[in-house]
């Protein structure tokens, strides 16, 4: 057995080619996924396929309880941005964005891995072609990664978690290009906001259109399924 | 109606007095309570009495869900210490800290203060008559605090949360005299981490002992029902 990490795994294609990443680096792979009422839920089935093919030793899927945030964007009934002209350059941040989502997120990453005695957290977030969220910043994670140094036991006794961020500086054509030479399954990933009723892509989403570039910049084939 | 504040509300001695403060410093409140399987849950029932009597707008009551640790110390049947000496240096962390527990708190009130529109959460760490968790220390609400002031999309905007620990430096007696000025009923509040069937308390865990040197260190009448 390696040594242990939580990898966050939303069922996309950045934490896919994180947790393969991961993989890579020798590590035994525990994967975290959030059930907490998205529209998308479609991705958590292929958080479990992708976790599963690139031999994760476990999947746990927690529930977010939304009471706290009343109704907010992540159940709201606000429309999915379409057809954005493709550029994000993160000077808006859209209705999309969810109130302290990553936030939460590496919380319960954090406190996985204390309870499971793993040293390391990976997340799939990326600050290139992103959608603008500020929980995606490399200075998002490193302010992250202090404050759990000092609000943990582990950080305390001077074994404070590391929290990887392998692919945040990448292209979204890169983290493709590097998925591929890692043996990643881009077929089980799912990236929409607002798939149909069958799991297919919209296409017109800020994440299909990123999603799409980043297969036409790498030269590989998109083996998404689109409406 | 006056600014929004979020307050953590555990239902002990040292949140309720925090809702006193928040009100006193002309805060509409908004009190968040987690129901995560702690074995002293009559403290959620404190919680609900506290907030309604000291004039809370609301109170949410929000699962965490256990799955991301496991059979962890939150359930796990672990014995409560008893009758410790009554020191409580911080030079131990003893079995009652919970992974992560105040960072994902702090985690869910600062995604309901984005969605409400509070500018501030009021927590009620202390760091003086502790039991040595690494998140009750000033240090940690500072860097939790820059945390959210770049993972937010209120920080990156310029309204960064503000995050308040005001009886963070505060002897337990200091804090019950302060609550008595502010009006606060302790007969509502609850510490003990190992209550009776009825909702009694032990009398002998860390909380307990604690809470019980507080008043008689105030020269206040210890309203708690003991066992």
């Amino acid at each position: 057995m390696g040594k242990k990490a939580v990898v966050l795994l939303s069922g996309g294609l950045d934490s896919a080619t994180v947790l393969a990443i991961s993989r890579e680096e020798g590590f035994e792979n525990h994967c975290l996924s959030f059930s907490y009422g998205q529209r998308h839920s479609v991705e958590l089935v292929s958080a479990a396929k992708v976790a599963a093919s690139l031999g994760a030793v476990e999947h746990r899927v927690v529930d977010i309880d939304l009471r706290a945030f009343g109704g907010s964007a992540l159940t709201a009934d606000i429309d999915v941005p379409k057809n954005n002209d493709g550029t994000f350059d993160g000077s808006n941040i859209p209705v999309t964005y969810v109130p302290a989502r990553n936030i939460i997120f590496l919380s319960f990453a954090l406190g996985m891995a204390e309870v499971i005695g793993a040293g390391d957290v990976f997340i799939g977030a990326n600050a290139v072609d992103y959608s603008g969220y500020p929980d995606c910043r490399p200075e998002f994670i490193d302010a992250f990664a202090k404050m759990a140094a000092v609000g943990t036991k582990a950080g305390v006794e001077g074994r404070a978690v590391r929290f990887n961020a392998p692919i945040i500086s990448l292209s979204k054509a890169d983290i493709i290009r590097r998925g591929v030479r890692l043996g990643v399954d881009y077929s089980l990933t799912h990236s929409c906001y607002d798939p149909d009723s069958e799991g297919l892509s919209c296409g017109g989403c800020d994440s299909c259109l990123l999603r799409k570039k980043g297969f036409l910049d790498a030269g590989v084939p998109d083996p998404t399924r689109y409406v």
